[in-house]
């Protein structure tokens, strides 16, 4: 089989014309489909329903720690809900904060108060004359869109199947006092679904940074988001706060996590995980910012999942609604893509996306012809700083909110699309 | 009856010697009670127990716009909560934004935001060498913490039954453009239990602020929570936002609200409006900030409550507890301290507080009697900006909390203490 590189012009001429038939085709059905955010599908929350059984007028509402959680008090979480996430998170539970709804939520914050008040008696980084945070590329751009919000520099860094290119992350974060922060996705990373290798996470772990109040942004968003149940065909990270503090870095991470994909997106229960002398200062703005999160919402989830095992049995049942949606997806790109040269892309083995490399200058074309058939993807540079991905060549696919069916067409589409622009790239090229 | 000032030195003596003995008995009997804040009591909480009933496992997750309010969307709020938060503060609906459990923290971000971005493009606060709040006093300490934490200037403002002394408010506002904001609790206001009354209001909306980016943070936390049923008992507040338009400064207010004292506090729902000016921009903080407030506690509640008429009609039922333990800490402050000349009270028809007025220099010595003998109530100063009340005679009490026969035993030990102070005050200035 030939590459697209390798066919001649009327070959592709006539490839082309072959697409467009069927091109019209797809954009005849009607299609209405929004893949653009990695969302649960109906099924997973459905299988949480039973959540809301857990406390009805009869409960008990006093938690393991005797607090009436229907009023003010506790700031920081309730200790079973700390012990729920420290699990999640592999740490111990006096190194948790329970916040609210949604882990970007304290992301933000954290910036936010970076900016204003600094990190652990820092100077406030609104004060410096620059910041600069390191960005994997492709990465998540809700991450990107705090930092440009705040005006922090973003310096890209490219992703290896290992993590992000250590021998960069080092080379900068140790010789610029400026770069005060990098964000990671460690596990089955967005989009790619990449895992840091040991390796990796210890290279994090012994950097020397130039400026003290470097922080990684450890966004553990997709802890315990397996595609498979053997042991063996789960990804694992090293523990990073451990691996810190024996590095003698014990403050040099902040780590998010949340059930937003475990329970409810928007409904679930967030946390950070870091050192004891980091979480000091946050308690204390903490105080400032609020009474309190919802208390109400933790004991539910503990109540309901009752401990980590309980969420990773829960897990199990994700797997089993999404593994075939991923591989629907993979099968598709490989039974249609595999040796054309026109595109490649990853194989997790969890998490929410699959990561698509096209030609280069096609990715933002190939988004708009499925948009105009019916199918919104992720807009093209998304995943890279201030939307601009320089090879134009990233798409994000998310296959966990539609059914099967509804994915199995879009698949189609989007692979039929890829061919047309990849098609229309090569005639351009050729003049 | 004479007033402690015209008691001799004898009579002095021998009252302090009585009242001496009484208090120690009253610190034999173990008391052990915290009125420091202004929380729900138990049976309050009780009351809206059946709230957990509304959504089980078989329920419909669907809001009235169409909405699966269990997954990601709806950055602002679902539209039936707007509706139900919207007759609480008597605006429309699309002057709304539902936030998470806790107004405090709306409050906070509007402080924040305004520091790192301005507000509505103006120049960051954080870039001006002085920034200043009016602070009616006394007042909320919760909201003082927000200004000094991020190092604003506090200028107290006198309180009076009519609302905060305007005559002072309009020419700091209309002469300082470095004073950009007020802080505000215009019903039953915290801890006095005051209510601005129309001229307050209509010379508020009238203000020709030196600072464009001057705003009222409006913080009407006791919208709903009346003590008596008959409307003639209950306290008014002209609607603020429309005021402010019809006066031509529509831009000037934020009003925060929140069902923390309807249904729980820290698991409800918090709200501000504003005009939709302010609000658009508010949206765009809130699109880098989260992905989403909690829509299932929004839906949950609106289930419950139904409207604004639901409301109503559950915080009379909170009234009817609430009542008599207002009435029992004034029965009681009139029969021991009326004609005294040791202190004033406020007599409040909704709210959360009563604010007694010592003699000068005696509020905290009082405060720790209190304490001392098992009663915790909220520090003295606290309602002052920096926690100095300069005359150190302001002490905030809330009846909310304890059972009435807690009550009846707290209030007894206080009068008990606010008498021993006087009296060793007036001792000690006898010499």
């Amino acid at each position: 089989m030939k590459t697209y590189q390798e066919l001649s012009k009327e070959e592709l001429l006539a490839l082309k014309a072959e697409l467009e038939k069927a091109y019209e085709e797809e954009k005849g059905k009607g299609l209405k489909l929004d893949m653009s955010r990695g969302k649960p599908s109906v099924a997973q929350l459905d299988m949480v329903m039973d959540i809301f059984d857990v406390l009805n007028s009869d409960s008990d509402m006093i938690s393991m720690e005797g607090v009436d959680v229907r009023n003010y008090g506790v700031l920081d979480g309730l200790m079973e809900a700390k012990h729920m996430m420290a699990d999640m998170m592999e740490v111990p539970a006096d190194h948790v904060i329970i916040y609210g709804n949604a882990s970007l939520n304290i992301m933000y914050d954290a910036v936010s108060s970076a900016m204003t008040h600094g990190v652990m008696g820092g100077t406030p980084w609104g004060k410096l004359d620059r910041v600069k945070f390191l960005c994997p590329v492709p990465g998540y751009d809700r991450h990107f869109s705090i930092t440009e919000y705040f005006g922090i520099e973003m310096i890209p860094v490219p992703m290896t199947p290992e993590g992000p290119d250590m021998d960069m992350v080092e080379s900068l974060v140790e010789q610029d006092d400026s770069i005060k922060g990098i964000w990671c996705v460690p596990k089955y990373s967005n989009p790619q679904g990449y895992t840091y290798s040991d390796e990796t996470v210890r290279r994090f772990a012994r950097l020397k940074p130039a400026a003290g109040d470097f922080r990684i942004f450890w966004d553990n968003a997709y802890a315990v988001h397996h595609l498979y149940d053997e042991t063996e065909q789960q990804d694992k990270v090293l523990e990073i706060l451990s691996e810190c503090e024996k590095a003698g870095n014990p403050d040099m991470v902040y780590e998010f996590a949340s059930t937003s994909k475990v329970s409810f997106s928007g409904a679930g229960v967030a946390a950070i995980a870091s050192s004891k002398r980091n979480l000091d200062c946050i308690r204390k703005t903490l105080t400032i910012q609020t009474i309190g999160y919802d208390k109400i919402n933790q004991l539910r989830h503990v109540r309901y999942f009752k401990n980590f095992d309980g969420i990773k049995a829960h897990m199990r049942k994700h797997a089993a609604l999404m593994r075939p949606k991923f591989e629907t997806v993979l099968r598709a790109l490989e039974r249609e893509l595999a040796g054309t040269g026109i595109g490649q892309w990853t194989n997790p083995r969890g998490g929410y996306f699959i990561s698509f490399e096209s030609m280069e200058g096609c990715a933002k074309a190939i988004v708009a012809k499925c948009r105009e058939a019916g199918v919104t993807l992720t807009g093209a540079g998304a995943t890279y700083p201030y939307g601009k991905d320089p090879r134009d060549s990233n798409i994000r696919i998310a296959p966990t909110y539609p059914t099967p069916e509804e994915l199995a067409m879009a698949t189609e589409l989007f692979v039929l699309c890829v061919k047309l622009v990849s098609v229309e790239k090569l005639l351009e090229q050729m003049g």
